[in-house]
C-alpha cells in the first residue's frame, strides 16, 4: 500500500496592510487583509523535503507590500489581478493563485483631511483568482448587520411532532449577512458595482413583508442582480439572529412586541443563490 | 487558623436586552448588554449554604426585562436607576447595587420606519450604583475606533541602550478608545451630555499635532470637560493600535510614509485621568 | 430578464448539547455542538413566501435534544446518521441532510465520579451527511495545538529579488492543526479510529526532522492512514505560527534559539490531502 | 477654570514571549504574555508633548526579550521582579511598575524531547509589582474550566413575585473559574505554591454536595489557604454557566437530568474573597 498526496496548496493569510494615498487636503485610507494561496506541484517538498519550488510565505507577505507600493489598493481588485500575475510568475511550480482581499470600513470624520473613525456597512470583500491565462473576479460582503423592528412574521411552517414554536406576523429580523457575486464580464467599475450591490441590499431589506428569511434572501439576491449588470450571480447567507419576545405574563404585564431577549445560539442560517436565467 | 469571608458579590452579566418603542411611522430600537452586581452580606450562603438572603440571578435577568417593560431604556441612566432601586429592595441583604449597561448603536437605513445597520461611533455605557440613599452615575464609550493617518509624531523620548525605535513626525495614530466619566451633579440630559462628550472627543481627535498619546489623550479629556459641564473627570484608555512603515528599501522601493503593516499585539496602552482643579 | 433561485439551504447551527449518561460511580460527559443543514427543494418559500415545506429551525433544535435522549451521543456518528435520517423524513422537499458534530474534550478529575475540568488534544468532529438512500461520515479534529522547540528547518527555497527571510536549519514550528478524513467503509468503531488517527498526528508530529511544514503535513497524513484501515484520505490544515528569533545582537547578546517573538498574524497556511494509492 | 491630569500610566501589553531552555534530552518551554504598566509622573509629556521622561513602549518590549535572555522565564515571580527592578530605573519619573505574567501551559507529548502540545489546567498568572524599595507578589490562575455532573443544587433562595425559577437538588455546575491571591511573605517557591493552589482547588470542587457557587467558592478558597500557608487570601470569580435541563416533557419524555441546553449568555457570577482571620 502506497499513499500519495492527492493535493496541496499553501499561502499566507492575514497580512495586515494599510495604504494613505496622500492626497493633498483629503488622505485616502485604504485598510486591507490580504490572504494568498497557491496551488500547484508541491509534491517535492511534501514527499522528499525539496524546497526548491516553494515560496516562503514571508516572500509572499513581502510582495503583498511591495506591489501595493506600485498599485492603487483602493481598486481592490485590480491590486489582487497584480498579486496573482505576480505569483503565478514568481512560484515555479505554480498553477493557480487565488487572493483574498478583505476592505475594511473607515468614515472620515466629518471633512476632516486625515483622521478617520470606522466605519460601518460590512466589509468589502473581492477574491481574484487566476492561472496566467484566464483571471476571475468574485466579490462580497462580510458582517452586514441588520435589523428589522416589524414587518417580519414566520407562520405557516410544518407542524410536525417536534413543533413547539408558534406562528407570528410580527417579529424581528436581524441577522449578519455575507454575501459574495461573481461578474459575467470583467472591466467594470468594481467599486461602483459593489456599491451599488450593497445599497441594493440596504434596500430591498427593509421594502416588503417579510414572510421569511428564505424570501426576504431571494429578494435581496434580485435587487443585486437588478442594480448591476454585470453581476450575474449572487450567494447570500443570513444566519438568523433570533430575538425572543419575553414572556411578561408571568408577571401579570403584556409584551405588545416590544420586550425582547437577543440570542446568539443556537442560530437559524439560511443561504441561497439567486442567478440570472440563462 | 480559621478562615474568613472578607468580601463577596454576585450578580447577572450580559443580559442581551432590545426594546423596540413603536412609534407610528418611526419605531426606536434599544439594543443593551445589562449586567447586575449586588454586594452585601452574603456569608450565610458562602459559610452554611443557606440561600434565604440570595436571589437567583434568573430572578435578576427577569427583573431586567420587567423593569424594562415598563421604562424608557433609551434613557439608559434612569433605567439604570430603577434597577438599582429595584435591586436594594428585592435582596434581603444587599447593600450597594451596580447596573452597568452598555448600548450597542444601531443606525437607521434613511428614513425607514423600522430597518435598522449596526451603527458606529462606539457603545455607549452607563454605570449606576446605589445604596438606597445615595445613587452614582458614570458613563462612558467603549470601542471607538479612530485613526489619523498624519500629524502625529512619536520623539524626543528616553534612548538608553535598549532603544531600538526611531524618532518620527509622522506616523500613523490609530486607538480603540475607552472612556469612562463621573458626573458633579445629577438631574442632567444623559444623553445630550454623552453625545457632547464623545464629539468634544472626535473633534479634538484631530485639531491639533500630537507628540504623543498622551498629549492627545490628555486633549481629548479637556475637549469633554470643556464641552459638558457636569462632567468633573474623564478617564481615557488609549491602545496604541500600532502601524509599522514597511521597509521597502530592500526592495530598492521609497516608502514615504504610505505603505504600513498593521499589528495587533504587542500594543502600548497609554491610560490617564483629566479632572477640574478643584 | 427573471431570476431564479439556483441553489438553497438552511439549518441550525450552533445547537449545544451536553449530554450526562449516569452510570453509578462514575458519569459520563457529552459535551457537543451541533449543525443541522437541510438541501432539497424550498423554492416556494423563497419565491412565493409559502412556508408549507419548512421547518422551522426551532424544531431542528428540538430534534437536535429529542434525539439525544434516545441515543448515545457519545458514538457521534451514530447519532448523526439518527438525526440525517430524522430530517429527511422530517422535512417534506429535503434531499439530503448534513450533520456536523463537533465534541469538545473533558479530563475526569482523577477517578472523580462526577467532576471534569476542560481536556485538551483538540475538538473531534463527525460529520454525517445523507439523503434517505446512502449515508456518508467523515471526522476530524479541531484546533489540536502542536509545537516543536527544534528538530524543524526551512532552506533551500526559491530565494528571488522579494525574498528576505533567511534559512534556518533549527526553528520553532508550531500551528494549531485541523483536519478530515473520510471512510472507505462503514460500521467500524469510528470513536476508536478517531483516536488512533489522533495518536498516529501527534505521534508522526515529532517523529523526524522537518524540513517544513509541507513534509510533515505529508508524514502525519500517511501516519493516519497507516494508522487507521478504514480511513482512505485525509485533509490537514496547518496554519503555521510563527515564533521569530528576537534579534538579541542590538544589544550584544546571543539568541542561541531560546528567545522568541510569537506572532499571531500573518501566518503561514499550509494544507494538504494524503490519499491511499487506488 | 483650568484642568488636570489627575493621574496616569502606560506601558506594552501582550507581549508575547517564548523562552526554550534545551537542555539535553528535554527541552524545557515557557509560553507567556507580558504586560508592562508604568505609574510616575509624566504630566510633562501630557501637559507640554516633553517626551524626555518617557521610555518608547518598543523599548519596553525590548527589555522583556532581553530580560527573559539573561533569567529563567519558568521563574515567572522571579523573572517579573527583574522586570520590576528594571523599568523603576530606566523610567526617569517612573515611581510604580506593574508587571502581569500570563503563562499558557503545554503538554510533553509523551517523553519527547522537544515536543509538546498544548495543556489544560488554565493559565497561570504572576502579577509582580513594585517601587523600587518593595516588592509585591500575586498570582492566579485563568480559564480553569470545571464541570461537575451532579452534587449541585440550588434551593431556598428569596422567593418574590419576579422569581419563576424552580428550586432543585441536582443540576450541572460549571464554570471557567479565575483566582488571584496575594502572598503574606516572600522568598517562596511560588512554581510550587501555584500549583498546590490549584490542586487544592481541583480536589475541593468535587468534594462536597454544593448548595450553591457560593458555597463552593469559599469551600475552594479555604483549600488554597489551607493548602499553602504563605498565601494569605484569594480572590475567586465564578462564571455561573448555565447548563439548562431541556424540556422534553413537551414530546411526551422524561429528561431524568441527562440532557441539558448549554448557554452562554446570561450567566451569573459569582465572587467572592477568603482570607486568615488576623
Amino acid at each position: 500500500m502506497t499513499f500519495v498526496l492527492s493535493q496541496s496548496n499553501y499561502g499566507k493569510s492575514e497580512v495586515r496592510l494599510v495604504k494613505v494615498v496622500r492626497t493633498e487636503g483629503r488622505h485616502e485610507l485604504s485598510d486591507v487583509t490580504v490572504d494568498v494561496m497557491l496551488e500547484g506541484d508541491f509534491a517535492a517538498a511534501h514527499n522528499e523535503g525539496d524546497n526548491r519550488a516553494l515560496l516562503a510565505t514571508d516572500t509572499m507577505r513581502n510582495a503583498v507590500y511591495v506591489l501595493a507600493a506600485k498599485h492603487d489598493v483602493a481598486q481592490l481588485e485590480a491590486f489582487g489581478r497584480a498579486l496573482v500575475e505576480h505569483f503565478v510568475v514568481a512560484g515555479p511550480t505554480v498553477e493557480r493563485v487565488r487572493i483574498q482581499l478583505v476592505e475594511h470600513p473607515w468614515a472620515r470624520l466629518g471633512e476632516h483631511e486625515h483622521a478617520f473613525q470606522r466605519g460601518n456597512g460590512g466589509d468589502r470583500v473581492a477574491i481574484v483568482s487566476g492561472d496566467g491565462h484566464s483571471v476571475r473576479f468574485e466579490a462580497g460582503i462580510e458582517g452586514l448587520e441588520l435589523l428589522r423592528t416589524t414587518g417580519s412574521g414566520w407562520s405557516g411552517f410544518v407542524r410536525d411532532e417536534l413543533t413547539t414554536l408558534p406562528e407570528t406576523d410580527d417579529r424581528i429580523l436581524a441577522t449578519a449577512l455575507s454575501a459574495r457575486w461573481s461578474y459575467a464580464e470583467g472591466g467594470i467599475d468594481y467599486g461602483a458595482a459593489w456599491h451599488a450591490a450593497r445599497d441594493a441590499i440596504l434596500e430591498s431589506f427593509g421594502d416588503h413583508f417579510s414572510p421569511s428569511a428564505q424570501f426576504t434572501l431571494r429578494r435581496m439576491g434580485r435587487a443585486v442582480l437588478k442594480a448591476v449588470e454585470a453581476i450575474d450571480r449572487v450567494h447570500l447567507s443570513l444566519p438568523n439572529r433570533h430575538h425572543l419576545l419575553y414572556d411578561l405574563s408571568r408577571f401579570g404585564l403584556e409584551n405588545p412586541n416590544e420586550v425582547f431577549h437577543a440570542t446568539s445560539e443556537p442560530y437559524g442560517l439560511i443561504e441561497g443563490t439567486v442567478a440570472r436565467e440563462q
